[in-house]
């Protein structure tokens, strides 16, 4: 699998990288299908607003011409790309000649089982809640423990992702999935205002859905509003949608709209 | 200045490590004098505090004997160790056979100017918030992207270190250090279970001074507890103590309290 540092094949970094020092830059997960890049916009869009947020002189420009080469090279798997405000001093103030590195790696297409789009999954309530950081909310960034402690709390495969709240007890999203509830006909799905990854997916999901005529709102939704949804499910740009059926001792149907949004998306990452 | 990594001297590593990818790892920033390491135990400590919360499957004895080599041969300035949990896969869970990595850097002893702890220093009232997230707090976990974005709010050298504060409005610590108050001969401290760096420098400080009989305090405080207090100071591992004698409009003097610990910490740093 190839692996590309500042466009040229290296697979190893300098210690003095100030991404594994702080944190200190960006990541993309990204869809590579026959060559072909998958919301490319989206992930350009989301880079933008964190570099513009980070303050990181990252060069979109460039990363979009190494993006596309790189997925031509890969043909098909999943592209991951790290941006890093480079290399750094001692000290958290970001140099003032700051270069930022950028760091591109292939995987294979991720091998879920088919059963977890078709029939649905099982949410494990995760205890690890999300700290709210205005701040940083909605952006892809490199500070992941949370996400890293949230993924420990289970080893039964019977649940695949598990959910995420923040501390007043608001569901926010999965560990590594975004969030959508069905109500009363009306597609809803929680605020990123204080925590949370906005996911390119979540935002082609919501922006179709908006298309086809649904009622759609951005909202904060309280632990209630989870539990007393008609469908729920979960999200994310490698596996498109995933039908929520089980959390803790409540059950769901796989709901008609989830259905729907599932057949709509099946151009985007073959799901 | 000597690089090591894993105990050899090596100074790249692979794209796949995990520090980098989620921030998936711990470090200190240690003083060394004449081949020796101030407060070994306390850094040792607090990395095994962080090890454990964060179920790293560090080799603490083999981390202590690469710092006291490490030590030997940079014989003068500050080590900087970053311990991660080693090379991973996609996908936020820990690898059950994890490795941890070891990346040992070598640098000069910090050119602060000696103003600081003679005169005092003027504080910044930083802007960005510490989120509060108790599974975090007190550890020096690589995920330090709050500090990066406080201390790019000033460039001014007037000012030689920033506040935060938490989403309450609560003074938490300085940018690079911790903070201290002193009201009615009593010393003060922020409590730092929700948010923010249990420094080693601040451990020794209240164990100093409780040894040397001053009542000491670590408690939640208020911003006008901050603004009340008779002295103020800041510290850290690598410079000691910082009187703070401004802050917006508000001066103080530097303190007897604050003058004596600095006296009684001669020992560890030279300053
Ligand atoms: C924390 C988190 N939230 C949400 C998502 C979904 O984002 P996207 O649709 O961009 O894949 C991810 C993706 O990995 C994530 O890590
Ligand atoms: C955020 C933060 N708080 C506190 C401190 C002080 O810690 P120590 O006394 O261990 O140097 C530091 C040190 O760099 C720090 O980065």
């Amino acid at each position: 699998m190839p692996v590309w540092i500042d466009g040229r094949p290296a697979d190893t970094l300098p210690v003095s990288d100030r991404g594994l020092a702080y944190g200190d830059g960006l990541f993309e997960t990204i869809a590579v299908r026959q060559g072909r890049i998958a919301l490319l916009e989206r992930h350009m869009q989301r880079l933008a607003e964190g570099a513009r947020r980070l303050v990181l002189p990252l060069d979109l420009a460039l990363v979009r011409s190494e993006l596309l080469a790189f997925a031509g090279e890969l043909r098909q798997g999943v592209a991951k790309l790290i941006v890093t405000r480079g290399d750094g001093q001692r000290g958290y103030a970001p140099p003032v000649d700051a270069r930022c590195r950028r760091i591109l790696s292939g995987g294979p297409v991720p091998a879920y089982p088919p059963r977890h789009r078709l029939d649905g999954i099982r949410l494990f309530p995760c205890a690890t809640r999300l700290a709210e950081q205005p701040l940083l909310a909605g952006l892809k960034h490199l500070n992941r423990l949370e996400q890293v402690l949230a993924r420990s709390e289970w080893q039964d495969p019977a649940c695949a992702e598990g959910l995420m709240r923040d501390h007043n007890g608001r569901p926010i999203e999965g560990v590594f999935s975004n969030l959508f509830l069905v109500r009363d006909g009306e597609l809803l799905t929680p605020a990123l205002t204080r925590c949370g990854v906005a996911g390119v997916m979540r935002a082609e999901i919501l922006e179709r859905a908006v298309a086809a005529g649904v009622a759609c709102r951005v909202v904060d939704l309280d632990y209630a509003d989870l539990l007393a949804a008609d469908e729920v499910f979960l999200c994310n740009s490698q596996y498109g949608i995933w039908p929520v059926v089980a959390f803790e001792t409540h059950v769901w149907p796989v709901g008609g709209l989830t259905r729907k949004l599932q057949l709509m998306l099946t151009d985007l990452v073959d799901v």
